[in-house]
């Protein structure tokens, strides 16, 4: 059941580290997001690949971490991710991807990863012109999008939004990161 | 696997009308995109259900229907989306969806969709100001797409990009329509 993979598919933040994702199943999971709908079939995202330890600090070093956690600055060695996905504009394809051409694909990306016993997290917090630097991205692409991979090793629960109204995620004392979710009957209108 | 339910997943623009789709049904699909990621969890989403005919034609009436399709005005009587789920932002709750929420949502909800033997249509062109006043939808709220759901009634195939570059999709003398996809090696930059 597609619900079963979507409550699989949380937002993971720590990672067995030595567990590898090889480049074919990063292929694999790129293979799902070209399938899936593109705006006006533009289908103008490309994609950065990175399964190699090296490439990973790299990119490591450009992502902001989990905003609502102040005191915690990311995964620490051992347990970040074994892999990631970068999502790219082509600039030349696409003016932009206001159509939710980027949230299509990552969707399908991560459900295709939770699938396969994997997990993990769109990053939206990124150094984008050091990464550009970094991974030497020509000025005709723009980063939307760092898809973080891995073997989770963390716990995630959703809960209800309570009635202070606050969305922010928190992690207890047991290292259980808590998820509040507005109701449904919030975000439907009518 | 969910490989075979994306490649089920395609885009429909001719549905059995007289195939109802319930209110409980799109429920449950709004329930998967609620329960998706959201960018800094926010969840600015709202949505608009509708499956009842009348509400049903006066959407229909602000949809811009397969912009390459030029001869064809859409979807004739008996052939339209016996539902919608119009996607919203609260504009109090977020600024924008750059981090692809409305992606992340459309793409569960089409999934969940194919999932139940439906299919349908992430529809960006929109008469929104016209829609906006038809629906009576408050100032705060900004459409950003309005997904078409019924049970399809036509044949989709993918096709690869030749060698002109050329991605509109097309509908062959038989009604099939052809969508051309880029080949997964241009869309991996390394």
């Amino acid at each position: 059941m597609l619900r079963d993979l979507i409550l699989r598919n949380r937002s993971y933040r720590r990672f067995y580290q030595d567990v590898a994702i090889d480049e074919q199943t990063l292929r694999e999971l790129v293979d799902l997001a070209r399938l899936s709908p593109s705006s006006g079939n533009l289908q103008p995202l490309k994609y950065l690949l990175s399964c190699d330890p090296q490439k990973n600090a790299l990119i490591f070093t450009h992502l902001i971490w989990a905003g609502y956690l102040r005191d915690w600055p990311g995964p620490a060695e051992g347990e970040r991710p074994s892999a990631y996905i970068v999502l790219l504009v082509d600039r030349e394809l696409a003016k932009d991807t206001s159509g939710g051409d980027h949230g299509i694909a990552a969707q399908s990306i991560l459900l295709g990863a939770a699938e396969k016993g994997f997990g993990g997290c769109m990053i939206g917090a990124i150094d984008r012109q050091g990464l550009k630097k970094a991974l030497n991205i020509p000025r005709r692409y723009k980063i939307l999008l760092v898809l973080a991979l891995g073997k989770p090793k963390e716990t995630v629960v959703l809960e209800s939004v309570g009635p202070s109204g606050a969305i922010e995620y928190w992690r207890d004392n047991d290292g259980v990161h808590h998820v509040p979710k507005r109701p449904l009957d919030e975000l439907i209108l009518g």
